[in-house]
Order: C-alpha cells, then structure tokens, then sequence
C-alpha cells in the first residue's frame, strides 16, 4: 500500500509527527523563536475545539473574561511556590520605547519601565487580585470566570502544538465560599474536560489526581486528563487544580461568612491549551496524513469537483455547490454539516490528496459523468482503504448520500474513538507487581511500551524524590491515579510497604 | 424623572461615560498600567461582536490563523515608515527569566535576548513575512486571512475601551496578485465594517477615505468607518488598509505571474477592536446605563422571578425556568433568543435596575400573581419611561409574550438604530464655506457641535501640514472624505482654491 506521507509512524514517530503538521497545512515555525504560525486548518481545528468547550465551559455556570496580558513582578512575589515554578521561565518586559542607534533599532534606555511586566504564563496572581476587588460577602461568591488567551513559557526545547514559547489555551479561575465546594469545582471541570476529549476530539483519557511532584506550583491538589499517543507516550491533555487558599493568602481573596467572620476564599484553576491539536495528530493520525473527528473538523465534507477547463465544467460545479447547500441545510452531530466546495485550480487527484492529508472525513468528488447520472464517489477518511490496498471509493446516488451524510459522520466520530479506545484498553498493563517487572518491561527496547499501573505506598518528601529518581533513570514519570482505578491491595513497587493507590506510569511528552 | 446614574450624559459626557461602565460590570481597571479587566458583561459584548464580525468575514472568503505575539526588532526596521509609526509606543521584551536579588525579583542578567522583541502593536511585519514563505506563483494568490488577537501600543493617557495599552481586534491581511483587486478587497472589508457596524451594532458610520497624514504608518490609502457619539465627537471604529507594495517589498513576498515574471505582491490589512464597544456605549447608553442592541447583547431577555422566601417561590422559579426554556426555542434576528432566569439572592428591584444600567433590551418580571394569571411584566429597555416620566411595565399574557418577543427583539435593534441614524444625519453641517464659519460654529460654545462637512482642495505635504495645525488649533481633525459626499463645487475653505472634494471635520476621539 503507497501512502501521502513520506514517512511512516512505524519508521520514525517524531519525523512523522512532524510531517503531517507541515503536509496537513496546520502550523509552521514562524521565524520567531519558540513561536509557531498556526494556519487555517490547524486554527479551524482549535475554533472548533473551542466552540465546544466554550459551551460546556458555558453550561457549567462559568462567564469569560478577559484579564491583562501583563503582571507585575511584584504580583509573582507574593506567592513564593508559584515563582519558583514559573520564574525560570518568563519574558519579561523591561521597556516600552525603542530608539534608533547607529542605524539600528534598540530599546530606548529612556523608557525603562519602573516595575518590569512579566508576560503571563497563567494568570492566577493578576485574576486573584480582581478577585480581591470583587470578593466582599459570601453573597459574591462563588466566582465563575474563564478565559480564553495566550500565554507564553519560555521553554528551551520546543515542538510545535506540543511545547511552544507562546500557546494558546483557555483557563478558568473560581473562588469559593468552602472548600468542598472549591474540591467539587475541581472535579468538576475535570470531568468537563474527560467528557470534551472523549466525546469531541474522540480521544479516550485517563482522569486522576497527579501526584505531589507534579503538582501545578502553588497548588493542594493537581488532575490531570492523560491520553495516550500511537507510541505509547502520554500526553497530558487537560488539567485542574485545586489551590485551597495558597492564592487567596497571597492574593487577599478574603469574604466575610454568614456569621460576619472575614474568611479567605478557597479558589481553582483549570485549563486546556493548543497541546490537545498535537494530542489529535497523535491518536488519530495515520501514515496517510492526519483523520479529525468530524465534531472538531471545520469541514466534514469536501466536495472535489472534477474540471477539465472545458463545457461541462459549469454543470459539475453546479452540481457541486447545490449538493454543498444540501448538505448544510442537514444536522449532523447537533450542529448544521459543514460542507466546503474545493474550486481552485488544481488536479482533483491532487486536491484528494490534499483533503486526504489534513483528515477531512468524507471527501466528495463529482465529475461530468457523477452528474449525469445522478451520482458521488464517497471516500470516508476512516476507511481510506480496501483490504485490497485499494482506495475504497463508494459510488452512491446523491439523493441516498444527502440522506446519510449526518449518520455517516456520527459513524467517523464514533469509529475514530472506538479505535482510540482500544488503543488505550490494551496499552495499559496491571500486571506489573516488583521494580524489576518494570524495568524489564520498559527495557525491552519495545517500539511501543504502552503504559502501567502499578500500586504504591504514596511516600512524600525524599521518599517521593527517590521515587521519582528511579523512574527517571527509565525515562519513566507517574502520570496520575487514575480516578477509576482498582483498589491497592498489594505491596509498594518502590519501597515494598502496604501500597495504598494504584498508579499510572508512562514515558511523556 | 429619576435616572439610575448618578451623572447624566449632559451634566458630564467623560464621568457618565466611565460611570456607566462601572455601574454596568462592564471593565475595570487592572492595577496594571494601561491594562483593564474585561468583565463578562463587557466581554460577553465583545463575543456577539466577534461571532457576528467573524462570520461576515469567513463569509467573504478569509480563513482565520493565529501568528506570534513577539515580533524581532529586524522585521520592524525593514519598513520605514511602519518604524517611525510605532516605535515610540511599543512594549519591548529583553530578558526571558527572574532571578531573586536581594529579596526581590529581577530580570535575570544572564538571560538577556539576544535580539529583543517587540510586543505586537499590529503583525504586518510577522505576517508578511509568512506570506512570503507561503506565496511562490500567482497560483498562490490572493492570500485571505484574519487573526483574533491581543496587541499593545503603550498609549500615555488610556482611557477604557477607547485607548488602552492592550487590547483586542481581530486584523485581516491579505495578499493580490493585481493593485485593483487588493484596492477592491481594501474597499470590501470597508464595507463589510460598515454593515456590522450598522446592522449588528446599530451604530451608523460614515466611510471614506482618509487624508494623507490620517494614513496608517506605511499605508498608500487607508479608509475609515467614523461614529458619532453623543456628545458629537467621532469614533475611528475600523478602518482598512491598501498598502500597495511597501510591505511586500520589504518583507519580499514576491510570486510569478502567469508570463513567468517576479512581481511583488500587493497587500492589505484591516481591523476592528474592543473600541466598538466604547462606541456602542457612546451612542446607545442613555441617563439609565447602556442600552445594547439585541444582536451583540449576551443576553437578550431577562426574567427576574419576585423571590419573598416563601413557599410559592419555587412555583415562581419554575414559572420563569419553562418561559426561559420556551423563548429559547424562539428564532430573532436569525439566532435562538438568548434569554436567563437571574435567581440570585437580592431584591428584585435591585436586579431590575442592575439589568437597566446593563442595558438587557428585556426585562421580564414574574411574581406570584403572575405565575397564577399567565402573566408577565415586560420592560423595554430603549421605552423604560411612559411620557408622565413612570417606568412603563407592560403586563402581558405570557404565550402572547412568547409569540412576540422574537418581533420585539427586532424592533429594539431597529430603534436603536434609527435613533442614532436620526442624531448623525442632524449632526453634520453642510453650510459652512469658508475656515471662518468653521471657526465660529467651533467657538460657538455649544456643547455638541457634531460635525461639519466642507470642502477642500486636499492639499499635501507642508499645506496640508498648515492645514492641520489650523485645524489643531480648533481641536479638530480631518475624519474622512465620505465615500457618499457630493462632489465639491466651491472653492477649498482653507486655500480657497477650486475644491476637489468634501471631508468631515470633527472633534475625536
């Protein structure tokens, strides 16, 4: 079988990862360091991505927002574990005037700034310090907000969607009256995110709390959604913390309580960012290109019409464009279906291809013939291929075809997450009891270790840093517990102790 | 009559301007400088603008990407003039980690870039620099997209809305293979401004070409929609620019055309921002707070159930939970009503009139009586008085309600509309023929002088230059040649040359 791509996921996942981002039109390096240029397809994916989220996000009580770009150093210093997670990494704005020197442009040393701005790299300190304005009385609370925004962590090695400079995210910022209802919030919205990657991006995932080294600086507690790409690699895909009243101390979030006591807000934060575009390619890209799940694909159905610069050109091109306005009149997945007529021009096999590559789901052609007789070749991104090898092309009336496009697309959003999931089922292994099993299971220079869950004792402290050392020396870190886990009931792994939670061990992007 | 503001728009334009925002949840500030909090009735505003604005703009062909927030000094200092346009205002990034010293954070010396960047005040420079990677032949062309985006300019005296340091937009950039077909696209999008302006926002504008020293930095034409504001002074609300060759030349987006020749590309840009909202404010928002058109407000009926803590309450909320549902079902203005049950615990009076200041264009109350009669009391925020200076509260039955509110809804955003119209085409003086009838109708005293058409023999360089520092000394500028003036017949009121053309002449923003 001869495949779009010029290299296969088998012979080199990284390259390949790579390729389809450059063959699928979805982003770029731009030029600026650690920054990338999101293009139209990689972007309608994220537009999607954030309509549905935004409605959830919307139907669960939360309003948007929009908060400053910059904060002050000074914001940062009040909350001493938060700068000590983010400081390394910020850029930091010292000027706001440039000057000409010597025929070159440089910050003018005139216009030095009094305080240095830091660009957010998430904003819990400046939306505390609104939540200190806007917090008096129980009656203000809770506070719902979210918004959608860049931010910028200046990592050193970078991977387009995965790990950039500036990304893309939305996060959502709550304060509360207890902490129940803070811990509640918590789950809560980590749910909405499991729920969002399954059901939208057909990407099965794996909730849990992650353990105390991993936690988000200045947080009690930290779950993640963890998915898992074609290599075995988890991705965390979503997470959503619990930070008790660490930034509303730092930050004075303080309420006074039905019985006038002054009390500090219990708040949270959660987010999802342009990482799950990356996390889409890797579940669900293929060695053809890229398949999105037709929720997310800001087209579901391309039509090609087949033009040969000659007479008939018109009439196929009409036949197109009313078959595109039928196909929007139809609902499918709850929403109208997004069907886009592809006129430029170009060779319709390349344009096929082209649509094959990004991962439109159905790709639609119709030529002079097709339109005489009342016809379309149906090419469904999820089969592209016959046991044969050969492209599976289905020539069905166009009348049938309007009728079935919506259940055709359900059947590709269902299928791609279908096969997400058994992925993931029969990636994980449990039966991993001693230290040994798992270096023997990671060491076996398997193309594809998956991931697995074994049980701990849950140590803290230097206990927890030897643990983490020893993974480490496997390239192994703990992704979570997953919330839907077995009970421990065997011994700790690492120390051999009573274990007390099963755990989620995998190598990481 | 009593008004829920503490300041009307005659006794202080500025105050009431800043009040209403406060008193409506709109915006804040930030405690960052220059920076403000979009809260979510003000972003919320913002979000119907951008759907609306977005869907005009995919309508007409532009895909939406995203590109980076950080731009090199080296691309800013290929265009020339784009230089001299931005550089004094720009914030500029130089360090990209924190140390601690002495206690406190500071830029950490030995993380200095390289080569600083500069925070986007507007991406001309990284987008053309894209495009020229992206454009190779005339096949590739035109290039059509849009980013939603923060950008910065570090204004001295920011004002909310209208100039802040930050602040959102959406700018469109494109590339042509053909100077007609870019001037073609630079009036398209002019247009396309004109009508969201007009039909979504209510806010009728004047289009038309801006003078020379008006241009955008770089620009070979740059057209404008102006909004007149209650107090009679004009409101840049968009503008789109024909940039000829200057960008392409620098940032070299060359491509060959059709006989095999290198060309330069022509490009344009155009942009709408969060300042529409100051405009809307300006134009629609009475002695009351803000009346928002139904089509950009975030809500669009509200139902404040009558809650006495007594047993009929939940009979009252249900009342109100089944009309929300039942209006949500309801087609205005091409979408579903968006209507909300606001059953937080305060007087409903008070949630009343906070509904009033936010300018919901219905408010629905329902009290027990109500739930008992199937009645509702309907308040139209653009008629909130009857003439005797009382709250006019129609209480009607409520299926009669259902069935109209969809009609009532499209004629709120029609008078809010008209009323503006009405006050424009009143506001702008035709009569005046010579600069010292424009001196006098200035002088005058009044307190809105609106604006005043005249016609000039556009000069350029130093007369222009002279006419400006006339103008100057008037507080006035010139706003537009509008695309619908008559031609000129008389002589230039400044020159007294044989005029060329009409041009708008007001106080601004």
């Amino acid at each position: 079988m001869k495949h779009a791509l010029s290299v296969t996921r088998a012979e080199d996942f990284s390259r390949w990862y790579q390729t389809v981002i450059a063959e699928a039109d979805m982003a770029e390096e731009s030029g600026v360091r650690g920054c990338m240029v999101i293009r139209p397809w990689g972007y309608g994916i994220w537009e999607r991505m954030q309509r549905l989220l935004d409605d959830r996000i919307k139907a669960t009580g939360h309003e948007n927002c929009y908060f400053p770009l910059f904060i002050p150093l000074s914001y940062f210093e009040k909350e001493a574990e938060h700068v000590d997670g983010f400081a390394k990494e910020m850029a930091v704005v010292t000027h706001h005037r440039l000057v000409q020197k010597d025929g070159r442009l440089v910050p003018d040393p005139e216009a030095k700034l009094e305080e240095p701005l830091v660009v957010r790299p998430t904003s819990e300190t400046v939306i505390g310090a609104a939540f200190s304005r806007w917090v008096q009385s129980w009656r203000d609370l809770p506070v719902l907000i979210n918004q959608w925004a860049n931010v910028v962590r200046w990592e050193m090695r970078t991977r387009m969607f995965l790990r950039t400079a500036e990304f893309l995210w939305q996060e959502g910022h709550t304060a509360h009256a207890s902490e129940a209802e803070a811990r509640e919030e918590t789950l809560k919205m980590l749910e909405v995110y499991r729920a969002f990657a399954e059901d939208c991006c057909g990407i099965p995932v794996v909730a849990g709390e992650k353990p105390e080294n991993e936690r988000f600086p200045g947080a009690v507690a930290t779950y993640s959604i963890e998915a898992m790409m074609q290599d075995g690699k988890a991705l965390q895909a979503g997470t959503s913390h619990f930070l008790g009243t660490n930034f509303s101390s730092a930050q004075n979030i303080r309420f006074q309580n039905a019985a006038g006591e002054l009390e500090l807000a219990q708040t949270t934060s959660w987010g999802v960012s342009t990482r799950m575009i990356g996390g889409l390619i890797m579940v669900h890209g293929d060695d053809d290109g890229l398949r999105v799940p037709p929720r997310v694909a800001p087209w579901q159905v391309i039509i090609v019409p087949m033009l040969r610069d000659a007479p008939e050109d018109e009439a196929v091109l009409d036949y197109a464009r009313s078959l595109q306005a039928e196909l929007s009149r139809q609902t499918a997945l709850g929403e109208p279906i997004r069907a886009m007529v592809d006129a430029r021009a170009q060779k319709a096999g390349n344009k096929r291809w082209g649509w094959v590559k990004k991962g439109a789901p159905i790709v639609v052609e119709v030529g002079p013939r097709d339109v005489a007789a009342g016809n379309v070749a149906v090419i469904r991104r999820d089969r592209l291929y016959q046991e044969s090898g050969k492209l599976d092309t289905a020539f069905v009336a166009r009348d049938g075809f309007v009728d079935q496009a919506a259940g055709l697309l359900a059947e590709i959003q269902e299928a791609l997450h279908v096969e997400a999931r058994a992925r993931l089922d029969a990636g994980v292994r449990r039966d991993v009891t001693d230290f040994a099993g798992l270096e023997t299971h990671f060491a076996e220079g398997e193309r594809n270790p998956g991931w697995v869950e074994v049980e701990w004792a849950r140590p803290t402290g230097v206990a927890l840093d030897a643990v983490v050392e020893r993974l480490k020396a496997l390239k192994l870190t703990i992704r979570n517990v997953p919330g839907t886990a077995a009970p421990a009931q065997g011994p700790c792994i690492f120390t051999g102790e009573p274990a007390v939670e099963r755990i989620l061990v995998a190598r990481a992007y």
